[in-house]
């Protein structure tokens, strides 16, 4: 039995009058891949928009949660001009060994607990659906339900160099990424994959040693990167990601990066960049979600059995994967 | 102007007389997605599925490439009973920050020139194409070149522990999953995100500091996650990831590994689970074909501005990306 479309409806409005309860099963509908949760986003998504969407990424072992959780606090305390309550926050973690997931936590990391109490903070983990494959698409749809719920900063964290994660962070507005030192070869990684989705780099553990060579090469990196940027920049147009130091278990270098959060979002409205890069990212959404109703409708289409024959033809060698697909889809309808 | 039908026809044909030229023009046509190299791969895939495809992964710093070069060397060495010579190897490195790529080398790992001399060694880097995405398909076609060509032995690196690197890894027969002590966290990332993948587990750089309660650490893990298979295994059917310490820029631990990659190939054949592993690849791959020619065909039909426009709503917040893809379905051919 599910829901009167009256239920639904009232779920959708329940979250909008702020009730959390409501928004935490709205999250589970959307994640489970329930039609329910698919009306509530159409419900909500017209009031979204507005979030600043943040993206935190980098290799394990960085203390990316650490400084998400001092992130989310330093966000509480700035209220608006013309706003009598603080910013508030919701934290999407994709991060299996974020401490947001309820995990065991290695090490003295930022009691979470404090934020968990903070009624202006909503924690969402993403983890428990074990392999990342379409938690890309998951991710973003529980994104676009807290954006039209109404939280003013989103902060998404996701671990690791891999494509899933690194689509999920340029989905945000803004993406940070977290080094620390002593990683080794890290820095080489970072600045062949995820360097171009940077727009902030943290050198997080700033105690510890090789913290300057670290920040040393990340700033070169930065400069090998955008040589003819750092020029335009000098006339106002380009954003240069700035390459900063924290210690965000002490809350040092933390307001330093709110601070390039800020500019950066200012800096994406003043230049139009936000506007084309949120109309990128939402072309991006429909066409993958035409293809994933391309494929629904092909399966259901293909005589039982086809698609069998056609594999052991494959696994016998006598046709390649490709040639197989190009003979299905021979007398499909086109 | 393309060559003839009988240049293509010469080219595959040439790769199976064992010119390494003429194999290294074929991958190039095939990462660059023209059709001479589906025609080539054509000829090649009903020579294939000989080759032992060995996926090595792990986070940057590992030192997974010097274990890589370890491994190409110590089959190198191996002649099989009836055969005149040693097995050969092709490498196929997926890793942006792998010296194979021929980008800066950090630290002192193993000349790389000593494999390259080799005839019995063909390294192919898969780093110049930049993004991640979509590779892991161009990988698995050059990987079933490589192994329509003959090569006894794939070596195929990848970084990270994003979907994308675990998709490329999962697609070999035996994976080994690389760890190095003193990297935090990591011992947790790969709980939750590869253990699953891995065949082999091997921590690195055994000289560091740590690397005892590393091994400790994802020796607890394998058998957190393997408790009952562990006590199958004593009736001979399961394979349990064995866990192995490895110094591989001084080649120690490294015959230990080949060991467990050769025991590993003979579960394989002997529980029939090789055959099941090869089936799901390529069922996986025909059905990844035939989104991606849904996906082409689908772009071709629909009318002139039609997705801009559904886009603009989606933009204006309208309708959500999914409402999009419904809308602009009805009333396309079924």
């Amino acid at each position: 039995m599910s829901p009167s479309p009256g239920a639904k409806a009232n779920l959708a409005e329940d979250v909008l009058a702020g009730d959390r309860w409501a928004l935490a099963r709205l999250l589970s509908q959307i994640e489970d891949g329930d039609t329910e949760g698919q009306e509530g986003l159409i419900a909500l998504f017209p009031h979204g928009g507005r979030a600043h969407r943040i993206g935190i990424t980098g290799p394990p072992g960085t203390g990316k949660s650490t400084l998400v959780g001092r992130l989310a606090q330093a966000f509480r305390s700035i209220t608006p001009n013309g706003r009598a309550t603080p910013l508030t926050v919701g934290i999407v973690a994709v991060d299996p060994s974020s401490p947001f997931t309820g995990g065991a936590i290695l090490g003295d990391r930022i009691r979470m607990g404090e934020l968990a109490g903070d009624p202006g903070v909503f924690i969402r983990s993403m983890a428990s659906r074990g392999a990342l494959g379409g938690l890309s698409r998951t991710t973003g749809d529980v994104v676009e339900a807290l954006d039209g719920a109404g939280f003013d900063v989103l902060l998404i964290e996701t671990v690791g160099a891999g494509q899933a994660e690194v689509d999920i962070a340029r989905a945000a507005q803004s993406t940070i990424v977290v080094e620390a030192p002593g990683l080794g070869d890290d820095v080489q990684a970072i600045k062949a994959g995820i360097l171009e989705a940077a727009d902030i780099l943290v050198v997080n553990k700033a105690d510890l040693p090789g913290a300057d060579s670290t920040l040393r090469a990340l700033r070169m990196s930065v400069e090998l990167g955008y040589p003819r940027m750092a020029r335009a920049e000098a006339e106002g147009g380009v954003w240069v990601p700035p390459v900063l130091m924290t210690q965000a278990l002490k809350g040092e270098g933390v307001s330093e990066v709110v601070d390039a959060i800020r500019g950066h979002r200012e800096y994406l409205e003043r230049s139009g960049e936000g506007t084309r890069r949120e109309r990128r990212r939402l072309q991006a959404e429909v066409e993958a979600c035409l293809r994933e109703q391309l494929a629904a409708r092909l399966s259901s289409q293909l005589p039982d059995g086809r698609l069998e024959a056609a594999v052991a033809d494959v696994v016998t060698r006598r046709q390649t994967p490709r040639q197989a697909a190009d003979r299905l889809l021979v007398g499909m309808p086109r």
